[in-house]
Parts: structure tokens; sequence; C-alpha cells
């Protein structure tokens, strides 16, 4: 198989977090919302059909640990989570990936969906730091270890 | 286990389509766009987090069986799909749900969401049937047989 190579529309809207087994799970820079997209690194998928049945019960458990994710940035943040979005759009980055955003009553879309809405806020760099280290320890267990 | 009430804003807007082994499979009265909405049926479930890990992986198969429904309509309806989005949304229905929706460039939100697009587009009654009856077709290998 090819070596996986990360989309570039990636690398300018987020920021490495860690390896999972499957995905790279990376954290989306806007600080309009505590959101963790989701990269199985698998050569040419686009589509969840496209991956094997074991890649795909291996993403619903990455789903799932990148929910505790948002909620762990959202906690440190100061403004906790209150519903979970998910979604896999790849409308615009064909490149297969899911993302994982914390919702609240008073953020910036809801109850609308976050995709496409407005100009994504930048972290300062201390909130930045606090999210990736809060995400960080909630991945932890879910890490390749590499 | 209380018994399992689908909630009403579904009945609203969607049409029956069958009984999946884990979810109701339901066609979105929208003609805009070929989609089925999957609700578990399990009572109190609102995140992807509240269903057993066995759930979440007849999930996973359900939204790929769900995929290949919203193709069959697109190809039924003579707009072939070119793009599966997934959602996970809940924020103004809460009772878990996941909307499986097929895409293509010329639709009415591409390369938006659909969630919170526009008026629903009510199908004609021979494009429903169409509709039904090729998602009826595809996901018959993955229905309860009840």
């Amino acid at each position: 198989m090819n070596k996986f190579v990360l989309a570039p529309a990636f690398t300018g809207t987020s920021e490495p977090l860690c390896a999972l087994k499957l995905c790279d799970a990376r954290l989306q820079a806007d600080a309009r919302w505590p959101w963790i997209v989701l990269i199985p690194r698998k050569t040419g998928a686009l589509e969840l059909e496209h991956l094997s049945p074991v890649d795909r019960r291996q993403l619903m458990d990455e789903v799932v640990a990148a929910g505790a994710g948002v909620r762990a940035i959202g906690a440190a943040l100061g403004r906790p989570v209150e519903k979970l979005n998910v979604g896999q759009l790849g409308n615009v980055t064909p490149q297969l990936h899911l993302h994982v955003v914390g919702r609240r009553p008073d953020d910036a879309a809801w109850p609308g969906p976050v995709w496409g809405q407005g100009i994504a806020q930048p972290y300062t760099a201390p909130l930045l730091r606090a999210a990736l280290q809060a995400a960080g320890v909630a991945l932890a267990g879910f890490t390749t270890g590499s």
C-alpha cells in the first residue's frame, strides 16, 4: 500500500494531536468549538464504505474517544460540552475524515451545524496549549504509542 | 427496558422504510436529497457513547447499508449520488439518530451541509414510491425480517 499522506487542507486548518490506532487525530484550529478531526490513515479512502469492516469498527471506537476528547477540551476551557455532533462530509476535502464537535446552546451556530459557518477564530497560544493538553490526556489510552 | 418510542419529530418529517437490526430506517421527506435517517431503538440514547460497543458496531454497519440505500434512491430518481454525507447532530431532536445523505455538486446546498438549509421539498407520490422501493431493495438484506 502507498504511504499515507495527509491532505494539505488539514495541516492549514488544524493542529496535530496524536496518532490513534486507525486515525490521525487533529485539533481544529477554531476556538469557537472544541473540535477534533479524525483522518483514517488509509490511502485512497473517501467514504466509510472504503474501509474494511474491522477498520470501520475501530473508527467508531475512535469517534467515541474523540467525543471524550472534545468534552475534556470544553471542560478545560470553562465551556463544558452539552451535545456532541459528528459529521463525515468531505464535499470540499475528499480525503476521508470525521468531525467530532462539542456544542452548547450558546455557541456560534447552535442549533445549526458548524460546517461552513463564519470564519474560524484562532486560539490564543495559552488556550491552544490548554486544549491540546486536555485532549491529549483524554485520548492517551487510545494512541498507538508511536 | 422501556418500550422504544420514536420521537414525534421523525414521524412528521420522514416516511417509514424498514426496521434494521438496531435502527428504524426512515426516508427523509425532502426530495432535494436522497436521505435516510437511522434511529437506534434504544430508549434514552442521545449520543453514540450511550450505545454499547456491540450496538455501535451494528450502527456502523447500518450506516454503510444506508449509504447503499441512498445511492439506490439517487440512481432510481436519475440523480446518481456522488458523495455521501453522514451526520449525528441532535441539537433540535435529541433522540439519537444519524443522517445518511446523498450529495451531488449540483444539489441545493453543495458543498455545505444539508441540515437547516431552506425548506423541505415534498416528494410527488410517484417519486416517493420509487424512492421507497429503491431503498427497500437496497436494505432488504439488513432488515430484521419482522
